[in-house]
């Protein structure tokens, strides 16, 4: 059979079983796994195992000391490359459930889309990779390269686990690439190849000064007010120009690669609808920086929360004794959430010893593959090859995957291939999935491994 | 009769009827007269319209916008001085009802003290006023001075309506001084006369950027962020060394006097028992500022509370679209509260046009009378009489009281004469009066009025 009939017959086989398929994609998803309340968790993995099993995977569910892996293989292809293709099968909870048009866990299809709690974010588009494999070894009983299936159940609680997994299982986990259907299409619709995504790190800072609130005139200029303490604090941290200015915490960063600044270059860009949508009458500071070059390789620190004192209808002259302020940093290749953290503490004790900082977690390292990856030709072939269009190419994505597990522990190069519509409402109340997406992902997917099996293994 | 004795015989009248009018006391901390909540007003202003009329004063309900002022005048010493003897009728609201040790409005007496919502805060403290002038009349069938009795029912409320009632009866309210028992002796416990108070405006700063919350990493970095823009905001308003830096607003504030200064040397002052007693390990910057040159020379910015985005358990990765700041400034002779109310919107429009100011209603002016008034000397008797002590001189008290009607639309001076206890607990659960403040008051009013008869009229 000639290379091109190969795809073709796995395509005409997805396309005399769709109606088949999104029966049995709106059955896996009637089955609610939501990791942060540990609601259905060893059901879908139990689930999980029981399917991929069926299709003639490898499959087993192992412990971890949070939510179980499922991990299967098929490694029948010897001289071919091993794709890693890794995806979550834990949702965010669905509250608040009175905003759902239909009830989350029970998918219904209106106007095109499937609506469904985890439909987009993630169980839709990893059960698009299982059901690529599966009709590759319907129609040709073999695959055309190794293939490893991972599939977490806490990502939506931070993957506290995933990196300890991932070092203990280095040797079965060996594979030349990982690939991750995860998240929407660029927000122009258009597909596109993610190459890595910002770390992030969260903390807090908690200021108390006076063992109980005081009457401002009573103590106005003689009690020290926390919330002070922290506005003048946080004016350290960064300035009004939107410079963070916490030494060193720009040290480790890498400049963008004169490739990555022509991929965020081509990136369509339509500031004046991103404003209009949002309602926004002016982009954040500072203004002359590049849209695309701030979500890539520029590190952030936004204020999540800041809460002290009256808050309630008209004045009251309290002068308050606490307050306190939630903060997350999102970091670019090469920061280090450790190292990162460290400098915000050392800042704060330096500035304002009386302000307490609590790190939230440990946080998400960033990761980044080159553009140049030999893989990136094949991955863009098979976005051809399934939808017809070159997909653009993200340096970085801007949210936080654990893309840091396979590039800084197993060293292979990392993609995100998102399949799901920009529109999916991903941990919001009608989360949705176009059925072109699903299709269409279902395709990419099949032909991802088609393409792959193009090459030699490394 | 010689003079001492003239004053001698009313002590001894207080002296033979102190159970009674104890009990007089307690009979009118029954009825509550809750003004936020327009709760027993009315009855307690015909109350006191009845026991004034009973006693000899020429009295009358006097209607406002708001609740009426009660107003008693005894008029018949010719060439003598006119005192306007100024309090409040209302009472703060007595939640949390569940703090109480005993119901707020059944007054109790433990250990010397007299419990209920009102005892200091002011009905315990005119209501020795009223008893004073009583005990005048009832020995001497006299005054020794005219007598202007002004009880309002709107104090606890911010006294909304007494400066359009003063400009609209000037004639009515003629007097040579204003004198108002109200608050607490100093806190070392000694006796005190205060020359003015602080003034005090509110405001609230909103600010929204993005029609809705965002995520921290899809939109950090691009989507300004309305916690920051406060932070910065703040930051131009009051730095780091505890410099108010807002344009002018420094403009019209009066030089302390050398009295004022040796006032305010000559007060107890136990830093250490402060921060102790607070769980303070410094005061407020700036550092070498005097104690109490902050508390009666210097305005202050206090931030009320800061709400916005996210406040509870663990970390959410949220931009936040809309945060909003409540601040109160206290202001010292001559600062206008327009006035400053203009400089701080002027600031912010400034420095962020995006926010918006909003004055909290139209503040209060502060006041002061010099300490060289010729009222002093007068009055420090009063106290030597009755408390065998001199009182301490403070220049301006600290809070916010209505005083600015007399000395700037009656232009007169005013005096605050404070007979509680430092620990009334004036607006908290378990506000009391001891026994001795309250006689020690009683005796007070007595000698106050002996000794201004002692004067010609101005």
């Amino acid at each position: 059979m000639a290379s091109s009939d190969t795809l073709a017959v796995v395509f005409a086989h997805i396309e005399a079983n769709g109606s088949t398929f999104l029966d049995r994609l709106l059955a896996y998803l009637r089955h609610s796994s939501i990791s942060a309340q540990n609601i259905g968790i060893a059901e879908v993995g139990a689930l999980l195992v029981e399917i991929l099993a069926k299709i003639g995977l490898e499959t087993s569910l192992v412990p971890t000391d949070g939510h179980p892996m499922v991990v299967a293989r098929w490694q029948k292809a010897p001289g071919k490359p091993t794709v890693l293709l890794y995806g979550h099968y834990d949702v965010q909870p669905p509250d608040p459930l009175d905003k759902w048009l239909s009830p989350p866990f029970e998918p219904t299809i209106r106007d095109g889309r499937i609506y469904a709690r985890g439909v987009g974010d993630n169980k839709g588009q990893h059960f698009a990779q299982i059901l690529a494999i599966e009709s590759h070894l319907a129609v040709h009983g073999t695959l055309p390269c190794n293939v490893i299936l991972l599939l977490e159940g806490e990502e939506e609680i931070g993957s506290p686990n995933i990196a300890g997994f991932v070092e203990a299982n280095r040797a079965m986990l060996r594979a030349d690439l990982a690939v991750t259907a995860d998240g929407p299409r660029h927000a122009s619709g258009a597909a596109a190849i993610k190459f890595g995504s910002r770390g992030v790190i969260s903390f807090e800072l908690r200021c108390r000064h006076a063992v109980r609130d005081v009457h401002s005139g009573n103590f106005g200029g003689v009690v020290p007010n926390p919330i002070w303490t922290l506005v003048h604090l946080l004016g350290t941290m960064k300035n009004a120009e939107g410079e963070i200015t916490i030494p060193g915490l720009h040290d480790d960063i890498e400049a963008p690669t004169t490739e990555e600044l022509a991929a965020i270059d081509a990136l369509p860009l339509d500031i004046e609808a991103v404003k209009h949508s949002l309602g926004l009458t002016r982009l954040d500071a500072p203004a002359d920086r590049p849209f695309y070059e701030r979500l890539c390789f520029r590190p952030t620190l936004t204020i999540n929360g800041f809460h002290g004192g009256y808050g309630g209808p008209g004045s009251k002259t309290v002068l308050p004794n606490e307050a306190m302020v939630k903060c997350d940093i999102r970091l670019v290749e090469a920061q280090d959430p450790e190292d990162i953290l460290r400098k915000v503490a050392a800042h704060v004790t330096q500035h304002a010893p009386e302000v307490e900082f609590i790190a939230a977690d440990a946080g998400m390292q960033p990761s980044k593959t080159p553009i140049a990856s030999p893989f990136t030709a094949p991955l863009r072939r098979a976005f051809v090859a399934a939808q017809g269009v070159e997909p653009l190419l993200i340096p970085a994505g801007f949210g936080s995957l654990p893309g840091y597990v396979f590039t800084k522990i197993l060293g292979i190069p990392a993609f995100v291939t998102p399949y799901a519509n920009p529109d999916e409402a991903n941990h919001a109340p009608n989360e949705n999935l176009t059925l072109d997406c699903f299709y269409s992902g279902l395709r990419t997917g099949a032909a991802l491994l088609y393409e792959l099996g193009q090459l030699e293994a490394p």
